[in-house]
């Protein structure tokens, strides 16, 4: 079934008001999750909300914190999120670092005691469409075994970098691991093997099976030894800039919860658009795999989805539809 | 074989200095390209220095050429290389964003018209060193089919994420390709097979056999979309920051010269080394697959290497080594 944007996101604030959000607190986060959802990034839109929903219900996050700048040193400002709606505090870092960038050419926000941001391509599209580069990373807690290792001791830290195109965004909303857990589970559902091997089985050797790898929690780094080094990176960069949990401590925290992100952004009045419809352009001339498909630069499947839910309505899971209905 | 670093250098310094390179640059060149030997990486060190000094010939590099800031934008500024050696351009770009960075926070450099820089690490340690974080990529010609694509129109194009460490700088140097032409060489030289697929062979089929993939020139991004997505963007940004050669511009022109390239510093006093050590050490409990190995954060491998090169002498190819002392 679908449904319209408006009424989706209409759907979600009148909850997250119910839940004591102040109403343009609740505005900004309906929108977020709705717009995940019309991205087709279900996962982190309306299929996510009764999580999020549940974590203010447990007092995890706070519906009233506001985040703060708690250490400003010339453009890089560090803030704490106390807490808060990780959404609406990351919108409001990225704002801050367009806002700063603007001013200066370039700004790097990070923030501590954030929660989940969801999508981490949202602030890569507010930064974007700003006119902005943005670059934004996050930690999570341990779901990934380190290369060489057995046991999950990374985040699927994912590292976004968007950059304004006058033709549609170009946007690289990139993960860790070659699955997320959530795409695996898709597979799974539809009683699928993945297309390439996704992580380990209990005889540790690599599989295509998402239950074998669920079994073992030994899904498999993207490029292997090149994403485990790149998840630590962005650890290692969140807890040196912000100076808040690593993910040693979230996950042993137990709940995913106080996490940290980081803003980068650069402006620049000549963003050299000619250079980048040749790059484009040049990158579409390779003769496809399958024929008559064409060659994506990233984020390019998202406007076409955003659009086509724009048109069609947004596609919903009709369970996960009345359960936010009822909430 | 074994050298000495110090007989490394001063020989490739003695063949600059006959290629009309003035002292000082002749000095940092074979420093550089000495130090990559140093740490392991034969490929960009010594190796690589007979095709350096005959770009010099041809006239595609220029010994006397010095870099130029040609656009100040706040923090963000914009070099043009003037076809210099890459090397000495690409360490005096980074030790402007450090100087910049030391006095704001932050800073980025994007260079244009600009050579080869060898090894990117190099420019991470240099950061690193100077107690900066360091961000830094470049563009190249185009070696790597696109993700869906079947020719290349990518380049390989390396990101350098460096933070400095009280017991040891971390260094990601990553390139986009699962393995690099350099490394397949490596593996087809021994007679062995890549210990997981590195392209593809005539057949279109994933494969281990460093011969069929050179055949097919189909080398296989890392993380698949991930690393085709993610050259893709350093390409991007390079052209938009600095205007310069896209990878569709130098792989036209027949030669790899005239390449762009990023430097990204961020400075703050307390960059929380503790955080830094717990990250690691909790890493580091992962069991290992290989009992009895150590999980590695990125660039432990290289300063251990380094640490034997000095202890022992450098090891080096005994053809290249006497090819190097004839030039």
């Amino acid at each position: 079934m679908t449904v319209s944007f408006s009424e989706l996101k209409e759907t979600l604030k009148k909850v997250l008001l119910q839940l004591s959000f102040p109403q343009n607190k609740a505005e900004i986060c309906a929108d977020i999750f709705a717009s995940n959802s019309r991205d087709g990034v279900h996962s982190h839109g309306l299929n996510r909300f009764p999580v999020f929903v549940d974590l203010v219900k447990k007092g995890l996050i706070d519906p009233m914190a506001e985040p703060e700048c708690v250490e400003q040193n010339g453009l890089l400002e560090v803030w704490d999120g106390h807490l808060g709606a990780g959404t609406y505090n990351s919108s409001i870092c990225m704002d801050r670092a367009i806002e700063l960038a603007k001013k200066n050419s370039m700004s790097c926000v990070a923030i501590r005691n954030n929660n989940h941001w969801m999508r981490g391509g949202t602030y890569g599209w507010q930064a974007a469409e700003a006119g902005c580069i943005g670059i934004c990373f996050t930690n999570a807690s341990a779901g990934m075994p380190p290369w060489g290792g057995k046991e999950p001791r990374l985040g699927n830290n994912p590292l976004v970098i968007a950059v304004p195109h006058h033709e549609g965004h170009i946007v690289l909303d990139m993960a860790m691991s070659q699955f997320s857990y959530g795409k695996m589970q898709e597979y799974e559902l539809k009683g699928r093997s993945l297309p390439f091997s996704g992580g380990y089985d209990r005889e540790g050797n690599l599989s295509t099976d998402p239950v074998a790898i669920k079994q073992t929690k030994r899904a498999l780094p993207a490029g292997f030894w090149k994403g485990s080094g790149l998840a630590m990176m962005m650890d290692i960069l969140l807890a040196m800039l912000s100076g808040g949990r690593t993910t040693a401590k979230i996950t042993a925290s137990g709940n995913e919860y106080g996490l940290s992100q980081c803003f980068i952004c650069i402006y620049k009045e000549n963003l050299h658009q000619d250079l980048v419809d040749e790059i484009i352009a040049y990158t579409k001339t390779a003769i496809p795999v399958e024929a008559g498909t064409e060659i994506a630069y990233p984020g390019e499947q998202t406007l076409k989805r955003r659009i086509q839910s724009e048109k069609e309505g947004i596609i919903v899971d009709e369970t996960m539809w009345k359960k936010v209905l009822s909430l």
